[in-house]
């Protein structure tokens, strides 16, 4: 890559000035989330003096699970036990429970295999193969095709891949882009839908300290459940699973964290950036808090309505101060004038090589051409949307499967190819319970939201509304459809687009109606942005390799990384956070505030502190480099055994979306200690923390 | 002051409007270092509908102690208890320890009168009359004299006044310029000389969390020792004392702070402002780091030199953190921006009216032309110093004392005035115990800070140094006199004049030398900023008088002032601090850092802790207003009864030098409950918490 002498110099000096701006040398920091193709060796060694063997990689990646809900998990004994955090399972939890029997607020355990409960539509996914299909993805795109036609053709070619490697291992298989879509791989998964619910707390310990404390550290949570997976009604031989290691980590000592971090934005470029931050987050934020309040309003009613909302409300809560944790990140003059220069910096060094800069200079500015573009629709078509009613979402999700199938697998919408099919009918045929007071009461609150942003002239609101209120549609539609039935979703599906089109549910009708705007909006953003920022991101992230090689980690995309770290406190408010918490802390803070919600302890807490070793850990935080998609992670030792549970991020580390720095960005975990003396102390399960040690 | 309709509708707008950019409209906040002759009635009306009677203020008044080491306490028994922090009588305990007998790091506890231990030179000081003196002190500048003769003119009235008052009552007589100066109050203290040690914890629980915790909460401490005030050998029967009231305050609770807060800037002029921020407060923070290194090298020689080190390296850390949350606060653009409007507001309106233009409008130009001088003169004469060296330090006294006292009582320099010269032989003559090679090492210390700083050439440097060394001249110095010896010290002093000229002892001798410079750095002080800014301040006292009445309370002085406010947690770093901490919380914060220094715990918490209530409140936080000199105040209730022992203020409140914010500037105390349980449980000391209950 060095031309000459004379350029050398220069050139090194350059490499090194923004390698130090980037923060991208390999033994500054504990940063990254590591595909298990190209795992940080080098930094190991250097920092750590840690080589994983292929096989240690490929143990934790078998042993690593999916929540395809949103979280990660792992197998922790030779029986299927599965590991996750209570806040990952909290769906599962609520569509288990009733107005009888409230496994949210009162946990739930399975003293026998026989009474464990079975969950209506979990799937889990396990990547057991992953393979480079880059060259077949770009040769997919010909000469003189135009931007639309190339992302078609890109498109179907990864359909293609992915229902052929489906047809001939029977495994889900999806084809990833990476580095912005510089490298696409072929991941195929094991999966599984028969999962049964083990053992969960009460979510008051799960979540103490509830919406305050989250995203903060020092914590004193156990936010942990137990699922395990059956296949054919019986439970899996999981041979590849963690140890469990009750002593846990050591302060300073190496861990790693296998999970699925969802979305990050750190080789975005800074007009995608400035998209988010003057466009895309206000609008998420001002749509959150509308969504809170009416799902509070609604909780506010009783007792079973709290109960109903209860999920959605903590779902929501979190995001909120994720979202803002990301806004302030970004309204942080130093922190963006650092990722200004850092692409300032990569863009000259692209320009300092004809070559380079003939084949990637120009992407930059046709980014920032169709981000002008992206942020125009953002002004209205997210409130195209019937997503905050269940049943709506159900009813257009029947509208748009029986359309698509019978259009070739290329052409279809996203979400409706052949290799997806089956996930998708897992979910749409669910028989998870559905409350339509608070469908209804929901459904009216995105309704108005959308009113009041698009006015009642927009031709969305026109064909949704006519002459009626949110509240009248909300109230019609959930009192007159038959959706709520799994056997009639079913029903419309196998009838196909005949069936469909002639049924007069009013859900129905009103999901035909809204078809034709969903697919606008697709259309308009593949139009104009999703086909020149492909081609646009893969050439940044080629540029990407040319320049520093392949020594760097890609975006999340949710599917497995690898973080590592060290269990580290860190400096905090004018002081030190420890590197771990204890029993005693979880009692201080419940005291300090008088044991008032959010810090009220379940009885068993209180009546059986005692029985417990309070100077023992309870949680502890890491370096290592996570983001919201982690939760439920395991945290592991150099041995692979489970030493802690991720389950959150700290405060400071929210602007890792960003930029993840070392000094206090920290994973926060339930200790594996603490998990075992709660199950044996406090709930009477030696039985189930016998199975997680191996006795 | 409205002169007619047409302007007064235009006042009441911009009066409302500066009003609330000073957030100082009554009913905002529980902001204030009260007065005792202005107390906040009316807030404390409006905001917790309560109004102390003139007995209570008197009474509260007078049960409140000044430690003049710089700090407060309370008398909390008829016998002359008096409370304050560990960290307040911190200088005391180590006067009384030795190398046998550590009473900082094991503590004290006498059983019985007999064991009291004296203290060698300790004054506290209790206000018992406060009279309003303005009148006199101004009337003594007459028309015409120069500004340096009008400064001369009003010290010497003040001098005057001090010396008659304390002739004619036999009270420490003080005259204090309040509201820069434009009130001047004579305060009469009652002084107690004869100071007992009772009781003290080990300093590790009393500052657990050391440097790193100081300053911050969620804090688990217990900093409080005990003494007892004697007069001609026996305990003095204090009248006025609190009652104790080991439940303490409840969340929200209204509660006070009588103390004595040093002092605050939020009066001060933006010039003088940003001679804080560009140059002394670097300057400070410069001189504190190289005084920390220099205690710190000395310390690390062994245990028996950190033990002698110890106290100092609490104060130079304790004033660190403090300095640099000043700088950091200045540092913060919108507070720095919030002043400016403040005063732009505030001059506008004075502006605003002729006669107030005319009377005081040149006042803050004639400011800050003295300020540019004043940082002129902050590069070189901070580094005409000796006072690194307690044994320099008494040289240069005796020096001044002797000289002093011949002229007549009104052109001395400050600090010579008869009404003070008891409280200087006091200390003078203390036969406090001091360390020849600590002396030595601090000494060259600040020598070589003043020889980089001021170089080699600097006159100052050629006159104390010679051709010799800072470590020269610092262990020729020290190991050659004899002024450790306080019978030495009574012999020069009382020899006058022609004895301290006469005497070779080389420390007198280089006394001799400094003085003349000493001199210098003082008049040229008075002449150019001083003389101007007496006046000048005087005038923007008045109109802030003239523009908001009396409605204000004046910048904090080392006297007596009444904080209110409630117990309160805070939003904190994304989280809430809680009102109280419990004993849990102790436990927590040890074993979360493994029980390392700083968190580490004496003997008596690990053997006795199922002694202990652990949910028991151990420190707790209020919105009450306070700033370093606060420490060792007692938090008061309704009934004035003692319910906790102020011993910090937060992070978030080190602005409190130029702005205090409701929102989380938090008063940190000691809970009266814990101090009983600790005395009760832990110390087996009943008798003293029998004494502080009234049993």
């Amino acid at each position: 890559m060095i031309r000459s002498i004379g350029q050398r110099r220069v050139w090194v000096l350059l490499t090194l000035a923004v390698w130090a701006l980037l923060g991208i040398s390999v033994s500054l920091a504990d940063e990254g989330m590591w595909t298990f193709d190209n795992p940080p060796i080098k930094q190991l060694k250097e920092r750590y003096g840690f080589e994983p063997t292929r096989e240690w990689l490929d143990h934790v990646r078998l042993s690593s699970v999916r929540f395809n809900d949103g979280g990660s998990g792992s197998f922790v004994s030779p029986r299927g036990l599965v590991l996750t955090n209570h806040h990952v399972a909290l769906t599962q939890l609520q569509k288990v429970s009733s107005p009888a029997k409230d496994y949210v607020k009162d946990g739930f355990f399975a003293r026998t295999e026989a009474e464990e409960l079975k969950c209506p539509d979990l799937e889990v996914n396990v990547l057991v193969a992953m393979e480079d299909v880059t060259p077949h993805v770009l040769s997919a795109v010909k000469p003189g095709m135009s931007d639309e036609a190339a992302l078609k053709a890109r498109k179907a070619a990864m359909a293609k891949m992915e229902k052929e490697s489906l047809e001939r291992t029977g495994l889900r298989s999806d084809v990833i882009p990476l580095y912005q879509g510089a490298e696409y791989w072929l991941y195929q998964y094991k999966k599984y839908t028969e999962m049964r619910l083990v053992f969960a707390p009460e979510q008051q310990i799960a979540f103490f300290g509830g919406d305050p404390d989250n995203f903060t550290y020092p914590r004193y949570d156990l936010d942990f459940a137990l699922f395990r997976v059956y296949e054919n009604g019986k439970p899996v031989e999981s041979k590849d699973y963690l140890k469990w290691n009750a002593k846990g980590a050591g302060d300073g000592e190496l861990v790693f964290v296998p999970g699925h971090p969802g979305s990050t934005s750190r080789l975005e470029t800074m007009t995608q950036i400035e998209t988010q931050r003057d466009y895309a987050l206000p609008l998420v934020l001002k749509t959150l808090n509308r969504r809170a309040e009416t799902a509070r309003r609604y909780a506010a009613q009783g007792p079973e309505q709290a109960r109903q909302a209860a999920r959605i409300i903590f779902g929501v809560e979190n995001s909120l101060k994720a979202i803002k944790g990301r806004a302030q990140g970004l309204s942080d003059k130093n922190l963006v004038a650092k990722m200004q220069k850092d692409e300032a910096s990569f863009r000259a060094l692209v320009a300092s090589k004809p070559e380079w800069e003939k084949a990637y200079g120009g992407a930059w500015d046709a980014i920032a051409q169709a981000e002008m573009k992206h942020r125009q629709m953002l002004k209205t078509y997210p409130f195209y949307s019937l997503g905050w009613s269940r049943l709506a979402g159900i009813a257009l999700n029947i509208v748009q499967y029986v359309a698509e199938v019978k259009k070739p697998d290329g052409e279809r919408l996203e979400g409706y190819h052949d290799s997806e099919l089956d996930s998708l009918r897992f979910r749409l045929f669910s028989p998870a319970p559905i409350y339509p007071r608070y469908e209804a009461a929901m459904f009216e609150g995105g309704l108005q939201l959308s009113l009041e942003e698009l006015s009642s002239n927009h031709p969305f609101i026109k064909a949704v509304l006519g002459a009626r209120t949110p509240a009248e549609v909300a109230k019609a539609t959930v009192e007159g459809t038959k959706l709520a039935d799994p056997a009639f979703r079913k029903s419309l599906v196998d009838g196909g687009e005949a069936a469909v089109q002639a049924s007069g549910d009013p859900m129905m009708v009103l999901a035909r109606t809204i078809d034709p705007f969903d697919r606008q909006r697709i259309k308009a953003f593949e139009d104009n942005v999703e086909s020149v920022e492909t081609p646009a991101g893969e050439k940044i992230g080629q540029a990407r390799f040319a320049v520093y090689g392949k020594s760097l980690y890609p975006d999340a995309t949710f599917t497995l990384r690898l973080a590592y770290g060290a269990v580290k406190g860190y400096p905090m408010n004018g002081t030190q956070a420890p590197p771990i918490t204890t029993f005693f802390g979880l009692y201080d803070r419940a005291y300090s505030f008088g044991l008032k919600p959010p810090y009220n302890l379940p009885a068993r807490y209180l009546e059986r502190r005692t029985r417990l070793d309070l100077a023992g850990p309870l949680d502890f935080v890491s370096t290592c480099d996570i983001i919201g998609g982690n939760s439920g992670s395991p945290v592991i030792n150099r041995q692979g055994e489970l030493v802690g549970l991720i389950f959150d991020g700290n405060i400071e580390g929210l602007v890792g979306d960003y930029v993840y720095y070392e000094v206090n960005n920290r994973a926060v975990a339930v200790h594996s200690g603490a998990i075992i003396e709660a199950l044996r102390e406090l709930y009477d399960a030696s039985s189930l923390a016998d199975e997680l040690e191996g006795r």
